[in-house]
């Protein structure tokens, strides 16, 4: 039978020497952590909730599941200009799992690497968890940190300002339909996609400097722009013509079917900015040093609504199509 | 249908003049909520998951539902000492409830009140939310301050120490009990106490200045004492007749049941703490100003183990015995 106190033990706590553990005082272990955060900065705080068969099909690879549930809450502090620090993780295992010691243990194993490595590669330490039996749900609280009054917020983009996102559209849409196809190859670029995003931290941070706004993409294109529009008080003009498509995505798709895809399709964990004009083209350099695509898609305005799209009507998404509604 | 947006803008926002948004520079609304720690402290970070029909009979009325998921996570802030400040919550709400407009805003209107009445009391701030569909689940985590170095934590207990605890022992169990035989009056004082723990947060924080170690009571007295035994590197033993037992309990359950669920029952919520005898007295008094007892049921000794227990031996609490192992 599984432990609540083994898991944690076996699969996730890091070695003392770890770069992740700066900051931590207290970790893994007591009632609480205990951290230390920097003078000057905020903290930022966010939580996502990754439930199977709801956000990602329960048969995904386990190291797959445990990246993305990591990666998506990253995205928030990304789309935040923040640097990712620390998180908490609240993992739900299926209570048949709780019976099968050995398929038990396989999945934690690769589920913690997959978790582990995206969290080393973000200098992320894991400060707390709770393992209980349910449905397999996981909740990961991330906390990061950006100099006080710098963080990037969907408020503050302006009439004029350019629209940006960052690496490319699709994916995460056109790899969950490969998937539901019944196509399992890791290294297909669409599942690549769709099952180990990439949270654009590095990005965001660089992005404080030239930014107005900004927030990320997991409900889609549209739907996201819709709320950082509100949230601003902006319209926008967007030019289809200019939509990054992901790798492969137009051959897989078709071309409309491709745009469609990169408009309202979902769990892409891409940045959407604003920014003044003058600043595009520094902003694209020092992306692009960092191996980031930036983008120009649009432009905002101050006619509400969003213009230059086709006439069909665009629903926002709803993530993996398991019994939700 | 509910939507994600409106369940946290409709039932979890805060009036932006409310005394618990103290520290908070950006809250629910954003990608992220950015927050102002004080100079001076720690930051304490602890997550709890709660299960339906896991951790809480599904069927509990929704304010103790929303209760109870913020209380067993603050109660582990008390256990450091800290003072809470902030927390996110993920709630995951029945997929059929979705479909069923009037009955999930009735029962979100309650749970909204159980959980805001609790943090309001102790000046916790819900900077953020995610809300999908799943089994019934909610996540907690919690963030406290605790000035640095001062934190309570489950080492420091040395032999010789007195062994004390807050309030009473085996509500809980009792009150779960009461609810299993179709016990449905709120007031009782068991079902209180088992639907509506109270996390010892203003106890906790007037323990650093005397206590040693210290650890909440959630898995019960000596399965939680274990965990402190082995994290100080000491052995107990108990004065069994000390045990303080909860109001009705021993009416409800006679006397050797009522010790068993002291013993061995979870979700009391209490505080365990060591503390030198020398400390004994005035941290009584302190706890007693603030209206709660505080009661010697041991000694911490070099002798490995637990003495004193009754000849049987004590399984460690399951908490709600639904289906889990």
């Amino acid at each position: 039978m599984l432990a609540e106190f083994d898991v944690i033990r076996r699969y996730f706590t890091l070695p003392s020497d770890d770069a992740c553990r700066q900051g931590v005082a207290l970790g893994v272990g007591d009632d609480a952590a205990l951290l230390a955060p920097q003078a000057g900065q905020q903290l930022v705080v966010s939580v996502d909730t990754s439930v199977a068969d709801v956000h990602f099909p329960s048969d995904a690879p386990a190291d797959a599941i445990g990246h993305r549930a990591l990666a998506v809450a990253l995205s928030d502090l990304a789309a935040m200009g923040a640097r990712s620090r620390w998180c908490v993780m609240a993992l739900t295992l299926d209570q048949a799992w709780f019976a099968d010691d050995q398929a038990a243990h396989a999945w934690l194993a690769d589920y913690a690497q997959g978790f582990s490595a995206l969290a080393k590669q973000h200098a992320t330490a894991l400060v707390g968890g709770d393992v209980t039996a349910g449905g397999l749900s996981i909740g990961v609280t991330v906390m990061g940190e950006v100099p006080v009054g710098e963080a990037l917020t969907r408020r503050g983009a302006r009439p004029g300002d350019i629209i940006a996102v960052t690496g490319a559209l699709g994916g995460g849409a056109g790899g969950l339909t490969l998937w539901q196809q019944g196509k399992r190859d890791r290294k297909h670029p669409l599942l690549a996609r769709y099952l180990w995003p990439t949270p654009r931290l590095a990005a965001g941070e660089a992005l404080r400097e030239w930014a107005t706004s900004a927030i990320d993409i997991s409900d889609g294109l549209l739907a996201d722009l819709g709320h950082l529009r509100d949230a601003s008080g902006v319209g926008a003009s967007l030019n289809m013509e200019a939509l990054p498509l992901s790798e492969g995505l137009a051959d897989a798709m078709g071309q409309d079917a491709a745009r469609q895809a990169a408009l309202t399709g979902g769990d892409d964990y891409e940045l959407l900015v604003t920014l003044p004009v003058a600043h595009v083209e520094p902003a694209r350099q020092r992306l692009a040093a960092l191996g980031v695509a930036l983008t120009v898609i649009g432009e905002c305005s101050d006619t509400p609504g969003v213009h230059g799209l086709p006439v069909q009507r665009y629903q926002g998404w709803q993530h993996f199509k398991g019994e939700t509604p």
